[in-house]
């Protein structure tokens, strides 16, 4: 599992508070703590009003830069802020996030064509966020003709199949689960990627969601997700599943998070 | 889901020790509470010497009765023990187990032939347990036409793949899972259960194992299992799984157990 930290996003309303007040240590040790769980990339999103939005990334890009090797995950809705917050990086990281929408592709894949990026693509189009897993297919397809237009390797991208809410899509997780399946069987190399909490809005103990999300996801192929690697419940939700569905040879990731005080019983002090 | 109590078992230590003091609050406490957790039947399972059993047996199915109305699963790897304890039920339960073993079917089918009594049929034979999904299939395809030449309904029959522990099996989950499909995709009627707690055999914190565990046979097909329904995170992992598989239409059994304080965060005192 590729692991995308996302606790460094304006829009949740702890790290907002941060960002506003200029606290540079809660900021950090949500860089830290982040890549001590397990987090590959750390997310990056301003959450600002867009006149501050530059200003504020590049803050956020030093702040983590000067914490953590960990490289980063450049979070804005305006590819021209994404576009504008790359030169401040000082390692290839990942993109979040491109779309079928009119102007995304076009505008970002020509300048990360020949870097080491990697690009999140949703899929959503002009018409907006299908429900059906034949039409994610269908916009998933059409990201990966466009991206390979521009010789980028396909393990350069994690597609966002796009969950919908439980609450009021009853197959949300089946056709989740069954556009992945598609696009694993004919692009084995794209990366699926998710955030994990959509599912759960508007339902109690959305957390009980997340988990069985995150692993019955996993089971059919996703092997990314946008998530809190900090939350005990996740994380061992997700060596579990990788150790259950054969993703963890000699369950040693398993065995090695256990020895490491990732899973388990929280030790005594 | 179709929930077996398992609580009251004599290889469970603490159940045990209940057992030989006589300790019939312990006990009748165990009957109640897993009642009120959801089971669907109770378990009853002496785990005493075998020249003690009947009695015990017989002493644990009466106090089960005499606290709830809940039908009991009759639990001896002994048939004639099994034979003899029917009687002693004020209602039509279930029998754990029979398997493909010679000498099993032959002797509880006829008995319960023209009755209510449901029964487990475990997926192994003279030549012991199989972990190949194919041979789980050949066995329980067998069982399956033995239950049908006695004139039992298929949906009477519960049977249990028998998952093999991931320490030592890597493919533990994914052959159950395997079986639990073919099964299902050839005798939709018949039911799938399977304790949950020998896969992590051997593993440490074994409880994230099992959770996933229940979650990921759930999604193949399994639709009952042999649980500790007092777990909070075992009814959390079974309500988010059934509502996220699309078995709980708009979400009702999760909602209602959630208003039930059956999951969720406990509520102060």
């Amino acid at each position: 599992m590729i692991i995308i930290g996302e606790k460094i996003n304006g829009f949740i309303p702890s790290t907002l508070a941060a960002i506003e007040s200029r606290d540079e240590e809660f900021l950090k040790n949500l860089a830290l703590r982040q890549t001590e769980c397990g987090a590959d990339y750390l997310d990056i999103c301003a959450g600002v009003e867009p006149n501050a939005e530059r200003e504020t990334m590049k803050w956020l890009i030093d702040l983590a830069q000067n914490t953590v090797e960990t490289p980063l995950c450049i979070d804005s809705s305006d590819v021209e802020v994404i576009i504008d917050m790359i030169p401040h990086a000082n390692k290839p990281g990942m993109i979040n996030s491109i779309s079928g929408e009119p102007g995304k592709c076009e505008r970002i894949l020509p300048v990360i064509a020949d870097t080491e990026w990697n690009v999140i693509a949703l899929t959503c189009d002009k018409d907006g966020i299908p429900t059906e897993a034949g039409k994610k297919y269908e916009i998933a397809v059409q990201i990966i003709d466009t991206v390979k237009s521009y010789g980028i390797a396909l393990d350069r991208l994690f597609l966002d199949p796009l969950v919908t809410t439980l609450a009021t899509t009853e197959d949300a997780l089946t056709s989740f689960n069954e556009a992945v399946r598609m696009i694993k069987a004919d692009y084995p190399e794209v990366h699926i990627t998710s955030g994990l909490s959509n599912i759960s809005f508007g339902m109690p103990f959305r957390k009980a969601i997340n988990m069985q999300f995150l692993s019955l996801a996993m089971a059919a192929g996703m092997d990314s997700a946008i998530m809190d690697p900090m939350s005990d419940d996740m994380r061992a939700t997700m060596y579990a599943t990788a150790a259950l569905i054969g993703k963890d040879e000699n369950c040693r990731a398993y065995l090695k998070a256990y020895r490491k005080g990732l899973i388990g019983p929280k030790k005594q002090q």
